[in-house]
């Protein structure tokens, strides 16, 4: 992640005019969702890791201060403390994996203010993106319910980094590889592919491109069938697979047409040809309606590809994340306009037993007997800490989290996440802050 | 942008098998957009130049090489083949900036095949994010007519590439400022912002916070008004403009609320405080129709900064980009699958002297008189060529281009893009390729 100029403007004047004037008090600011989108129950957190990297080498290198002073106009006094500044503050977060609703911190900073206020950006970039992504993911996966689910976003993703991120909160809730060549590498995912219609067409006929590939790649013969008739490139799959003698590890794609209806004539095809262990794989325009209609309908499919559309969270494609200041130089403060109005001062949120309600409290409030705290120490004083991070680790945490996750919740359609409170402290504290504006 | 695994696993696979089988004729690829959103009555070509850059540098480097060995299991053959793989093609493509439609190619890639299958990923992912974005800042800045808009998107980008993407394509079309900094620095684009709530909130009043930003960035006094009340903090705005003598150069935000309204009376304090030349900036939540809704319903805004709604193109958050083979080693190919027949060999798109309907034709035909070609070519053998890039050059084409699109295509509300027609040559050739499968 590169350098403190992935920011906005404001937050560098702010920055510049606290460093002036000296207030470089301890600010808390909160980040959270205010309201969940209506087709989502819930939001699995994710984009911590990013966020920990970027605020660990946060620094102005020597070509962006010259930019500051020459371009941006910054005086030489304000140059020097933009380039003494590091982040040298507290973080508390929900791991990644991990559950989550709206008006529920997931991370709070805590850090002189000019540090604090100059990361607001990227951190709500980072955990904005991921988390959309992470909860698109998560729906996905439960309509695919046991078949297999791979990734296919990439093309249509906003960007390099988001292709990134997709591949990443797709193993994170469970997906079970991924088509991104550099993502596989980077986080060791399984990588996942075969070939396109263009290599159909690449070849004189359809049958000579599937006894290619066969020869070239037996153990990843998945036959793309739809490129000019779709059952006829079953039957042409078939006779490759009993050629080359892949009864036992091929399978056939389907990417076009009423997937439902395909499904169930090629399944039959396969079978009354013998090949009950030939798999079915579609894609194409998926999402996680898609899917489970497919399913309940109950097409024969074994494993989806979902793209674009869990890419870019198209029915969703972002969220309502806010970084909020609820505390500076030891004052809860909270902002009052209309409809927005934050809770003040550092916060916890615990978990009830049986998942079925959260209450969000103080920072140093004490739980109900046996309600768990969300959010954790991640960073102290800039430093990260041990917090049980990577892919392996966020994953299971979701698992377990969506296992307890009430169904109401946890429904593709119109669900309802549980209810969210705020604890009789963090309200009083509230009720005192508004009543001293 | 990095290296040659940025691409789906089964282009790979494909160009492994290419390379492995010499089928290394040259391919010609046609990228475009299949159908428009609905709403959407044109597109902004972009994202060129990204893939120019991408495919000048692809090559493996050897720490790929040996995971694509060791982890992905190429064979040493392959493993060489792909070392020694660098883009040797022609590109063909429409300038960034230009007015394009539904079933136009935006880019063509003519170059062996190996090498033209393995940049579709890359090449979809930035033309399909760039061109949605710009097409999405287009219909803002048409929307804001001769008002100052700017670029507040960086915070819920998918991503930072997608924040520098958003930026880059609002300059494409006309954004007068962006608030994001790397983006400015990277492409010298006007950088804009003041303050955020917090800063208002760090500051024991609100006028106390006026007054520093005033004192600390007299040249960037744009006050921020809604923290607590708005035209309460108008009038603290309005005592410290008169303080520090801003009432040729200051402006204040609004950013919440019934922005229309707040307007109305917000001018109407500062013109009753004889400050006619202070400006109203509005922000929140807004898109090209809450735009269009407010200055056609005579609100007295001066300026608005447009966010997230941009920034993910949240109407439209992905077009249907298609990068299909269109001819292999001189023969023209076409894919059949229901609904989604493709139009065979390369192409050309000639758009008629008034504008008012384009004519998509083979790569080789004359134009009809007084008809101009869209596409040009950007790239031979791997190296680019000159041809007008740069944003100036694609802003000035978009503002040429702009002009004379039809109102139909150019109206927010309910676009119809003009007629696009087949040439008579490209029918012929069409069922010709499709007679003989």
């Amino acid at each position: 992640m590169p350098g403190a100029l992935l920011t906005d403007l404001y937050e560098l004047n702010m920055a510049a005019s606290y460093l002036r004037r000296g207030l470089t008090g301890d600010a808390t600011f909160s980040l959270y969702v205010r309201t969940l989108p209506p087709t989502r129950g819930f939001l699995v957190a994710a984009g911590l890791e990013a966020c920990l990297d970027f605020l660990e080498s946060l620094r102005f290198d020597d070509d962006e201060l010259r930019w500051l002073g020459d371009v941006a106009g910054y005086d030489d006094t304000t140059l020097d403390a933009f380039a003494a500044l590091r982040f040298t503050g507290d973080v508390w977060a929900v791991p990644e994996g991990r559950v989550i609703f709206a008006g529920e911190p997931l991370l709070e900073v805590t850090a002189p203010l000019p540090e604090a206020q100059l990361v607001e950006t990227l951190l709500l970039n980072q955990i904005t993106t991921q988390t959309m992504l992470a909860s698109k993911a998560a729906r996905c996966r439960l309509a695919a319910r046991g078949t297999t689910i791979v990734d296919f976003a990439f093309r249509r993703t906003h960007g390099v980094d988001a292709a990134m991120a997709c591949a990443r909160a797709g193993a994170m809730v469970g997906f079970d590889a991924t088509s991104n060549v550099e993502a596989a590498r980077r986080w060791s995912l399984p990588a996942a592919g075969t070939m396109a219609h263009s290599y159909i067409e690449a070849f004189p006929t359809e049958l000579d491109a599937f006894r290619a590939f066969a020869e070239d790649f037996p153990d990843r013969s998945t036959f793309l069938v739809d490129t000019y008739d779709t059952l006829t490139g079953v039957r042409r799959a078939i006779e490759v697979i009993r050629e080359a003698g892949l009864s036992d590890r091929a399978a056939i794609r389907l990417d076009s047409g009423d997937l439902g209806a395909l499904a169930v004539a090629a399944r039959s095809i396969l079978d009354d040809a013998g090949l009950r262990r030939v798999r079915i794989f579609a894609s194409g325009g998926l999402d996680e309606l898609a899917i489970d209609d497919l399913l309940s309908g109950g097409a024969p499919i074994d494993a989806f590809g979902v793209g674009t559309l869990a890419g870019v969270s198209a029915d969703a494609p972002f969220l309502d994340t806010v970084y909020k200041l609820v505390s500076y130089a030891g004052r809860p403060v909270l902002k009052r306009s209309t409809e927005k109005e934050t809770l003040p001062g550092a916060k916890q949120v615990f978990r009830s037993p049986d998942a079925t309600g959260d209450l969000v409290a103080r920072r140093a409030e004490d739980p109900p007997s046996g309600w768990q705290p969300l959010l954790q120490p991640v960073m102290a004083s800039g430093t990260p800490l041990d917090h049980d991070a990577g892919l392996e680790n966020a994953r299971a945490r979701f698992e377990r989290d969506v296992a307890t996750l009430p169904e109401s919740a946890r429904r593709l359609r119109d669900p309802r996440p549980p209810p969210i409170r705020v604890s009789p402290a963090l309200q009083r504290l509230t009720d005192e802050v508004r009543g001293s504006l």
